[in-house]
């Protein structure tokens, strides 16, 4: 039995919670045993906490969604934001998978929902894989994967 | 019974940590148990440890309310400030809900006090729901909402 | 009876440490028991420690008082230092103020003296008030305090 | 026998853990006992946890290899990887040999793929060294030593 | 007896290992037990976790010395790595003095290398008198010392 808990928060714009656990549920096999818990707060910079809270209830992993804002504050509460979600895992000795989107990455609001349904599946595949399979993971390794946009692909040192 | 600290500063030009009590008051129903207490240090660099302190006194969530000035100095202390509180919340495993209002983010001095009200009273009833319903955020998840400001609304995925 | 510490440093170029003991001498009332040690270290990202230490030692709140010179590189080391002084104060759980003035919030030597005498001083006091009188802080909440240039003082909500 | 941990991404173009294992391999003197284990992870900020639950295992160092795109949001991640490096190391008292390259440091494609090989292997031969030879960087010790492009060499003190 | 660890860098392009236990060694005076250890790391982002196994080891005091390059990067990797070092320090609760020389703040590498001498040996002397000497840092309280460069002196207050 894994246990995979996903927060995400009311300030986004789209309801990437409900994607993660989406995925997570088509990805899981029959022969897969999964629990998965969703924990909503207001905003990124209340991921960390929540995070850290499921972690020390004995989730193996935490998704952490949410989308930035365009103003340069709200960039600035990604950086803390992100950062807190580094010591809860130091500190915890498990994962927590970040999944920001920025809203400056999308042209306008029908890319900003894509992109922030497309990365949170993509990153719950992530999740998936790091409890059932980390072998896929190791086959991607140095091969460019991205989430959300296109991947970048391998690149060879010439000999 | 659920323990809901409110800490806020002197430095503030308007008296957050009253409207936060206010409607903590207000929202608390009869049949609801709530104990609040209330704690006012110098500035926005000391509410981390405070908050922390109220936490390990068994408090369930604080609310950390501070107005950060227009220089460029405040602004850093905003952001070492905020970096307390991540560091606070992951430590002590349970959340403080930062209330920050920028004085840039106003006009004038009189949007600047509706706003330290309204942003206060928005996260006031986060910190009420996060304890009593946390059903309420989680119908939120992914609306777009904003603490002062309008909500900027959910945005969906043509398809 | 309560116990403050003192930290500052040999970096600044006027003396802290002394405006801040001269001050805590001269608020304490005859019926209030005080304990006042001081600690000189080189520069400000020393401070951090030096507080720890004292805070483990039991001490109820330190004063950590230091100079910014006016290169790039001095303020990175402000932030560097300011970072510390969150991190001691939230693993010690007790209060460390700290007392920066920057060099280029003054216009000439003569009002840098200035101020950072009167900075410490008024830092003096909120601890003072923190630990003896906080009643004190909370009739100043939302005020709009400041240490050393004048308070910005209050603004009210139009209705 | 020494225990020493590679942790890779999916998001670098080239396969740095590799690079690493090889380097490691080659290095080893057939009198020298090495358990070398490698790990991948998404990005470069899934780096931090992946290290500190190998030096929690036991590992005696780990290897962080990680690639930095060229946008601006990427390098602000790689300025939080590393700081969750700092902290993992720090909170396991074992280190962590960060090896980034930046997109932006390669002119091209090929450059880049040649610079993360050379790189990760002079980073692979510091972590062996570390371990088994710590008279090597003794030796080396303020000689200007670079990873990847050329060494930078001594400077002397003219008397 | 008091232990006093050195850590530095093969990315300096100056031994400012040697120049630390040099002036450690010129300043002991026959009656005062000293013991001093030095350890070789790559780069300055190694130095927090390696002063802290020392301090973790019983060491009283640990000098981090290290260059930082003149590339934007190796600016930021100085950040970091001074972060890590307040990390250390508070984690430990005993002092890291961190001795950097940026390489930008020489005009040449002929002053570079007496920078890096110069503050270097500044820097041991503050360590040892914060082990063996604290009055003389007392004495020297707000004098606006410099390690390297002049000292800037003291200002005082107009009355």
């Amino acid at each position: 039995m894994k246990r995979i808990g996903v927060v995400d928060t009311t300030f986004a714009r789209f309801d990437m919670g409900a994607a993660a656990v989406g995925q997570l549920k088509r990805l899981k096999k029959a022969s897969e045993k999964m629990r998965v818990k969703r924990v909503v707060v207001p905003g990124i910079k209340d991921l960390a906490v929540a995070a850290k809270v499921l972690l020390d209830e004995g989730f193996d992993i935490v998704l952490a969604c949410g989308m930035v804002g365009s103003e340069p504050i709200d960039e600035q509460c990604a950086f803390v934001a992100d950062l807190g979600l580094q010591q809860a895992q130091v500190l915890a000795g498990r994962p927590i998978l970040g999944v920001f989107v920025y809203e400056r990455e999308a042209r306008d609001e029908q890319q900003l929902a894509w992109l922030m349904e497309r990365r949170t599946e993509e990153h719950a595949t992530n999740a998936y894989n790091l409890l059932y399979h980390p072998d896929v993971l190791l086959r991607q390794a140095g091969t460019g994967q991205r989430q959300g946009f296109p991947d970048a692909g391998p690149i060879r040192v010439k000999r």
